[in-house]
């Protein structure tokens, strides 16, 4: 067993750099631009990443354990969870503080609490990841379970909607089964709403299958993104897409709970979410449901994605490449500029296939 | 009846210019400051906006009608109007266009028809400003309803929660009865809410009395903003006021729509909202929710609110003050640059005592 991070692991490479020293200045990008230089800048953004093929981020398989026993097991495991939620809904809360602004209240570490004697009970030689109490279980499992008890504690503690239990399955590193339940409608109306998916066997909401939206252009697109509590210079470029994008589409919501928003991508009500350092605890699922649900996963400077990375874009598929073109560079200068987007929270010695 | 609107009334002098001027530097802002001049400034700043007792916007009265009966018309209305919303809720949008990203669909109209219908048939007599209808009937009359059939029409367009229907009535010019029907939860799961309010007889949610929250720390508030279609100045300076927020507080949410955001500040699960260029359907009915939660409503550079205003602030009261410390500022910049803060939408010779 192990309890140690490895924050320091492999460093990707910068993307397509060949392609973008010989690829000519043919294409328009998508925005009006200001002058012949930036036209030439940003068609070349453009092809970049509209050209380029998005891998798929999801396991192949659930591994030697069936598709139905697996979710069926993290269903549980999320909706014990929930339970635990749903009955401090309405009661006084007893917060405390990670930090200024981050914080915990008892109800999570009794959600994870909960959810992990499912686990267990399941599966007791599983490694799991929760978001409370770290790493438990077996490092030389291949399936790594990542918990977040209580995706968006902030919008909980106030009683505003939404926020998430959230319980996604690695094989090897990838994602391979998720269950989100996603608290919705507020003080006087809580309700719930439950996330399901497995690699390869599509995505559900409340047990019917969803797809992510076919909006093709920026100018109709709904946005969502996060913004972390490490106010740094990534926080500072992403306040400027923000305010990029809000320009530029209709609109870009601000809800607080990453699980919830991914969810919101594969249900088709948005097109496109994006936010840096994110936890695998975060990740996990909403990914997976986004994949399964017909949509695209990927870095924020367009690589390919791990859930140890320290950035994500999940988009409905076609809207990816558009997206990039903004986010991308933004992205770029901040590598450039030094900013760590080394994987993170990755288990030591647990053996990921990314 | 009148159907042109006055966009060119009274302006209003700037606030407190002598208070400013021999008020000595004595309290510290809530805010780490970074030299004496800025200290000085700042608590200058706080003085001015914390030790000001904002006036009561609303009505003293109903007038005439009897509260029971004005809020007994004003629901059914509101939800005669919900109803036509449900009913579309699941089904595909036939969206036209009043601007790139201002989105109008069938269903904003047959919502505002239906309302109407209820509105006319009770009070004959009545002046009614719709969002889709503009002006119709007795511009004699001291009653003016503000009709928002959709309010937050992009989220309804999408399936994104939340989206509302708004139904304010002013008395005189001032808000006197109101009932906003809050649509949450989004597909397979869509429920909805009621907020009601009159003058001097509390706010309620699903008729149970509803009161603003107790934070007085803006580092532990949650907050909302929102951004319109006209992207000129102002927008550019409530981008910063959103990244100043999101800095200091424990998050600004952006929901996109008006009504549903100020009622939530009425419900004390969000701190405070606030917004420029809103229209009166918008804020009719929201304003009077909050004051009769027990909370407090400003223009942004804290003087006193009508609802044919170009800015709103509404908090729990206790904040207030402390918000105004950066929104003030930068709202008086603003109109020291030339903004257009003058009165609009007010029908011509509708009676107002604002």
């Amino acid at each position: 067993m192990s309890i140690v991070f490895s924050s320091s692991a492999t460093k990707f490479s910068s993307l397509f750099p060949t392609y973008r020293q010989t690829s000519p200045c043919r294409r328009i990008g998508s925005w009006s631009l200001k002058s012949r230089t930036q036209l030439c800048k940003n068609s070349l953004q453009s092809q970049i990443y509209t050209n380029h093929n998005f891998p798929r981020i999801a396991s192949t398989s659930t591994g030697p354990i069936p598709p139905a026993h697996l979710i069926q097991v993290a269903t549980t495991a999320a909706q014990t969870g929930a339970q635990v939620v749903m009955d401090a809904v309405n009661k006084p809360r007893n917060i405390t503080y990670k930090g200024l602004t981050d914080l915990v209240t008892e109800t999570d570490k009794m959600s994870e609490a909960a959810i992990l004697e499912v686990v267990k009970k399941n599966f007791e030689d599983h490694l799991i990841l929760g978001e409370e109490g770290g790493i438990i279980g077996e490092v030389a499992s291949d399936y790594l379970w990542c918990i977040d008890p209580l995706d968006g504690t902030t919008n909980f503690a106030h009683g505003y909607p939404s926020f998430a239990v959230s319980v996604g399955v690695l094989y090897r590193g990838k994602p391979t089964a998720a269950t989100v339940v996603e608290f919705v409608g507020g003080p006087m109306c809580w309700n719930t709403r439950i996330f399901t998916a497995t690699a390869g066997g599509g995505a559900f909401c409340n047990g019917q299958r969803i797809q992510v939206s076919a909006t093709n252009e920026v100018e109709r697109s709904l946005l969502v993104t996060g913004f972390g509590y490490d106010h740094d210079e990534a926080w500072a470029t992403n306040i400027d897409l923000f305010k990029e994008f809000t320009d530029v589409s209709r609109g870009v919501r601000r809800l607080g709970a990453a699980a919830v928003d991914m969810c919101h991508v594969a249900l088709g009500i948005v097109e496109a979410y994006w936010e840096y350092r994110l936890k695998p605890w975060d990740m996990a699922a909403g990914v997976l449901m986004v994949e399964e649900a017909g949509g695209t996963v990927s870095r924020m400077d367009g690589g390919k994605f791990c859930v140890f990375d320290r950035s994500v874009l999940v988009s409905n598929g076609v809207l990816h490449g558009k997206l990039l073109e903004r986010i991308g560079p933004a992205t770029e200068k901040l590598k450039s500029n030094g900013i760590d987007f080394s994987l993170w929270y990755k288990p030591e010695d647990y053996t990921a296939d990314v």
